[in-house]
């Protein structure tokens, strides 16, 4: 594993607190895709004007502090900490994404955020060692690295990701960078990430739980001196995007706090696509659902339950519930109850992964979105964690 | 403690069945809510009606089986019950409202139900003995009786409800019954119920988690000769609907599976009553809001976070965010992070009863929702269950 042409990372984590940096040889056409959330951090804020330019040079993460509900000072610090980087990295501020994660309310202690970055600045590289540097520094209450590489003819896409899902959004909001050197144009780059975003990490994100400094960012550097569009297809960049986020997407699941099982909704037959998205996010955020899976329980009557709570349009006579996994399949409902194996049903949930599909009988359009059990160790957790 | 002139009642259960009765020896105006959940149980479909056309006998309850995706069978099922309870009370089946709560996807034993029904008749009443009576015959997972009674001068409202809140729904459905012997008109009690509706138990109902067949019913048969709008003031009649559905709703969020505290969440200062009503859910709904709760861990960051996941309108400079109990009050986010005393906090939050008072600061619109604890026992419960 190498960091796509033309990219340079690196990072280090000292007693709670990460630097990570992205920097590219070229400047790069950026995109971005951001929290929605009312009361968003002061970086957020900055990073999305870069990327509503298009154009940046490059990426400075800090974990610790999410500089979120900061005010002013907190805006006057990601400026201080932007203007620092870009003195570092010979580019102007504005071409500076700046990243935060950590605890809401606190400053980010910028003096040491920079004197750190500058020690990064030291020993940056594209090595796979610089690339799990930056992976780990950027890490809060992860517990494994999330990394994805999708390999093209003569080019990459890179993808790092951190956050345990919708799980503990103030100590682990999602962050994902995305690095590949093919050349496109800031709109078009926009434009696609956008909808791998809804199709993959909006579908990990349970509304009520959306972090106020979710980030998503797409650089591209055109070190390759290939071009989408002419030299690679748009197909194949936009297959790539979607493979790569969809890996992450599940790893970041996987990783959810306290989660034991990966549970992929798969929701058909919807009469149309933004019905199924809203039902497949209805079902994987049940905390009926979600607690059923974890006790290995074939429980149908939730997922029914948690459908017909969606709102969404679906005829009772053609709906389909069923458990799939590597031990097998089992249909619970078939229009109507189905008599099923209660020991062949506790194999197919006893599986690390488990998919729920649903076929809501009334049309064409599908969709998918991940989740996980919840567990006496997500209580914990989340019980005993201290602001 | 006994039923509004007029009433009688009773119950039995049996080896998992519960039947429960309320007769009125006057015909009633009605009035009803029921759940919106697309794939509502058949009994609910029936129910509607009865409420549309505005006048009501009788209400049978069974316990035990939902009547929830069934099919045509199920709607059958309702019909042939509707019938039976409609032969006893010597009333056309049309004025029968018929709920059941229980397991979905069972169709209910009809023959038994009847068997119990015609027992339970030879035995109604209006003495606190029957009230209880029925009471305990409508319960499923509740631990305890949900009862709340208004006495006007010369008429009362009587309360009786089910349901361990938007905790467990298809065991635990949240089904309501509201009896008084004022006269109204349907259109009007309709009107009234709606807004204390909207106000107290669909403050307590998470979306995701919304029951396939909850049902408010308010049957007024007249029997005090007193008169909403002439004899009994509309002001008066609305504050005691109000104060008896907020006393259920209070004793349903508190009775919830695994709950140890009530929480009282008070939204001020928003843009509009949508938007105060959104973000007071919200909050009430948030898992990591009620874990840190359980935890007794002044957590305003996650509270912050699941407001501007509301996507209300909110001016961080005049947010406030504040912690109330019978132990005192603490403010913690007061237009920027306040440094309070965290002995008194663990204090304040070691309540049973703790409310989160949140100001955003930017208009008059308020609203209050309640909830309850994510605690160890919930998960227990609702992992081990079986369908």
């Amino acid at each position: 594993m190498r960091a796509p042409e033309g990219f340079l990372l690196g990072g280090i984590k000292r007693e709670g607190i990460g630097v990570g940096l992205i920097f590219s040889e070229r400047r790069c056409a950026v995109a971005g895709t951001f929290t929605e959330n009312t009361l968003r951090a002061a970086p957020v804020e900055h990073s999305e004007e870069v990327c509503d330019r298009g154009v940046a040079r490059g990426v400075i993460v800090n974990s610790g502090h999410a500089n979120a509900m900061t005010g002013e000072e907190g805006y006057q610090d990601v400026l201080r900490t932007a203007e620092a980087i870009a003195e570092l990295m010979g580019a102007p501020e504005d071409e500076i994404v700046v990243c935060s994660t950590g605890v809401i309310g606190e400053r980010p202690p910028v003096d040491k955020i920079v004197r750190y970055a500058r020690e990064v600045w030291e020993d940056i590289g594209p090595t796979e060692r610089h690339v799990r540097e930056f992976s780990r520094a950027i890490m809060t209450t992860d517990t494994e690295e999330k990394i994805a590489l999708y390999e093209g003819d003569g080019w990459s896409l890179l993808g790092i990701a951190k956050g345990a899902g919708m799980i503990h959004p103030n100590m682990s909001t999602m962050l994902a960078f995305l690095l590949t050197d093919v050349g496109a144009k800031p709109k078009e780059l926009q434009m696609w990430l956008r909808d791998v975003v809804n199709d993959t990490f909006n579908m990990i994100t349970v509304d009520g739980d959306e972090s106020t400094n979710d980030s998503v960012v797409l650089l591209a550097n055109g070190s390759s001196n290939l071009k989408v569009g002419s030299d690679v297809t748009i197909t194949e960049f936009q297959r790539a995007l979607e493979e790569v986020c969809t890996e992450l997407a599940e790893k970041i699941v996987r990783d959810g706090e306290g989660a034991t099982k990966l549970m992929i909704v798969c929701v058909h037959g919807a009469s149309n696509e933004v019905e199924a998205r809203r039902a497949a996010r209805a079902i994987a955020s049940s905390n009926l659902v979600k607690a059923a899976l974890f006790g290995e329980n074939p429980n149908w009557g939730r997922i029914g339950a948690a459908v017909g709570a969606a709102r969404v349009d679906v005829d009772p006579d053609e709906l389909r519930i069923a458990f799939r996994s590597s031990e097998g399949e089992i249909v619970t409902y078939e229009g109507g109850p189905v008599d099923f194996d209660e020991e062949k049903a506790k194999r197919v949930l006893s599986a690390s992964e488990v998919e729920i599909v649903v076929d809501l009988g009334v049309g064409d359009a599908s969709a998918r979105a991940w989740g996980c059990d919840l567990t006496y160790e997500y209580v914990r957790i989340n019980a005993e964690y201290r602001t």
